[in-house]
């Protein structure tokens, strides 16, 4: 199922003229049409490792870094779960239709605001084909139609991916349109789509943080920010070693790789002698470098000195910074420098500084005594995840369904005019 | 009260900083700090008409036009009815720390997502003295800070009414480094403050179009867009003369300077005999310019031929487009094309041609037998108005307080990791 569109902007049209289609579709059929699409994607599954294994040759032969074509890398069990993800999608309720205030006015004018989708849904990333399959679910799912750039070291895979999510369309004699990429175009593409104000709604940019500011700088479309975690745990000096050890350690090693990772540990001076000697080593048991300042290194074994640029860097791996503060304000101050505003954790016993952590921090999420790794849309039960928010705007923190959608109200009168 | 900071970036921290503790105040502080600043620009009053006068004065040199001028002007009433607006704001209900969403997930963790303010909230607008004591108001009722940037053409009258109140808040114990202007920078201020990400959280821009247009293509700052408004009425076939006449009437004369008021005026062909003749005729008594196509021209005396320019038109003024269509598909093709997705509504007795208007018109506001005129914040019992946003993320259609805040969520746990 191919387009007829030469050009991005005609790409663009067809999709803000599908969405139109799309955005009226009931529950079912939006249901049904994203289950045909994970029947399509295993169907096509040999056709698409095939084009896969293209991307990764030629990303061999242009010397693209081994952890990229790990997460490039596309083989049979990787491509059912791409289809098991997107019947989750599918099970999930219809975020669409939902009143979400209702007013009488005093003449008798009844108003209701509900949740309507977005209309076009774009979104740029880079070499992962697993958000191709999945944006364009979750877009479809909330009524909206998709255009998708995911960068040239994914293009035959995204090809591959999405001539088969548009075949399904077809097949449930659904527009077809309504997922577009404009991948062939190349940097034009992005630009065209950045640019395509009026016709996008709004631009999800998932990636590296030189992705995500680039698009917000360059974007004259709504954009919403998923952005870095430099993600801080303050230890207070009441915290319990085992919920401070436990959660640290889960926080670092559970998986390093992902925004919701701990990368600075915050320990206030009176429990410093405590708690760092046992969980710096509980830390390097697990093959993790700590980078200390002074007082860290002087309580613990092969602590890497830290600089400045320790307290700033998203490390995305076994590395953690580690700072003893005097008190919870200079841990504040610490963290209104440093933090990317994703999410801290406190571990504390002390109800007034937990309370004060709570309200004094300015992150999409603000816990007391959990481990960071629970921001995540799945872990708050919503099911999938478009992204983590790290903007005010619009949504914040775990974003699902709901957050694909806007609203609209409805006025009812019988002929009533303003006086 | 004025500030020692010479750059705008040095203002816009300052207002960071201010945001803390702003944010932390407690509804009563909030609520005093504003009856402060409304009795200090009453004490103010002779100052501020004074700095008008020289507004005025410089306007008249520069060529100003008349209808800014009048816009521009106080005088010792409309001083006060600033003052009765901020205390109406102060009266309203504190939109930060409602509880949005609540669950407990299966390991015991408790989220609960509220709502807080923004922190900076930044506006850029024309040659409009009260919007800067309007915005001022709104955002410190929400808990922000705020940074104003509010033309060269009223920069005196902002001076002073800035002075007054950044002169209340400091009597009150609260920062008035709260309150900051970057009109004393010109084009700079205003291009600081569209660039200010991370500083400034968000940004509405309010005046012309082409003011909004810059303010969305040039800023990194995350963008309200409050816009202006091509409103169109449908009179269906099974329209009633009264109710169309009434509402059609109400909507372009009751106050045609606002985005709220009709422009296109869609007739279905089956209706035209009988509604153009006695509606142009209402129009035209009431001074009313009737721009129409050639059969409205052949079914009523003094229609002005309209062209496809026209069709584009938000003529703010005495002047209306008059359009005669096939039928319902075709009048939602003309929206689809022209409207700017602010408020649409329909006039008639049929359910289903209703419900369809409803459920395919993307815009703001969808109306049916209602005059356009109801797309007000103040209409809709919101007690004050940001804007009406014609954007589709965070907010669309009449923005009240709540409008003015984001979320975080707490998650407060017991030692809690992910397995």
């Amino acid at each position: 199922m191919t387009t007829t569109a030469t050009t991005p902007r005609e790409r663009m049209l067809l999709a803000k003229d599908a969405a139109r289609t799309i955005g009226l579709l009931t529950d079912e059929r939006k249901r049904d049409a994203l289950l045909a699409i994970a029947d399509a994607i295993e169907a096509a599954a040999a056709e698409i490792v095939a084009a896969n294994s293209g991307d990764l040759e030629r990303g061999r032969a242009t010397g693209l870094s081994t952890a990229l074509q790990d997460r490039l890398r596309l083989d049979e069990p990787r491509v059912a779960a791409l289809a098991a993800a997107v019947r989750d999608i599918a099970a999930l309720p219809d975020p669409v239709g939902r009143v979400l205030d209702e007013r009488t006015l005093a003449n008798g004018v009844e108003l209701t605001k509900v949740s309507v989708p977005f209309g076009v849904v774009g979104s740029i990333y880079e070499a992962r084909p697993n958000v191709t399959v999945d944006i364009a679910s979750l877009a479809l799912r909330s009524g909206n139609a998709v255009v998708l750039r995911g960068g040239s070291a994914a293009e035959f895979t995204n090809a591959a991916l999405i001539r088969a999510m548009r075949g399904a369309l077809a097949d449930e004699g659904i527009d077809p349109e309504a997922i577009q990429t404009v991948d062939d175009f190349g940097r034009d593409g992005a630009k065209a789509l950045m640019q395509a104000r009026g016709i996008v709604d709004v631009l999800v940019p998932r990636g590296s943080a030189q992705l995500i500011e680039t698009v917000v700088t360059e974007s004259s479309v709504p954009v919403i920010e998923t952005g870095a975690g430099v993600v801080h745990i303050v230890l207070d000096a009441s915290a319990p070693l085992d919920w401070a050890r436990d959660i640290v350690v889960n926080a670092k090693v559970q998986r390093p790789s992902v925004c919701n990772s701990v990368e600075t540990v915050l320990v206030h001076r009176d429990a410093a002698s405590g708690l760092v000697p046992p969980i710096v080593a509980a830390l390097q048991e697990r093959g993790v470098t700590v980078h200390g300042d002074a007082v860290v290194a002087g309580l613990a074994a092969e602590v890497v000195p830290a600089t400045d640029e320790d307290w700033q860097t998203e490390y995305l791996s076994l590395d953690v910074a580690m700072h003893v503060v005097d008190d919870l304000d200079d841990a504040l101050a610490h963290i209104r420098r440093y933090s990317t505003h994703h999410t801290e954790s406190i571990i504390t016993t002390d109800d007034a500084n937990a309370q004060r952590f709570l309200a004094e921090v300015d992150s999409a999420v603000v816990m007391v005594n959990a481990s960071t790794r629970f921001t995540d849309g799945g872990e708050f039960g919503f099911g999938a995840e478009v992204g983590i928010s790290t903007q005010k705007l619009h949504a914040r923190g775990p974003m699902g369904l709901a957050e694909l959608t806007s609203s609209k109200w409805l006025a009812r009168g019988s002929g009533q005019v303003r006086a």
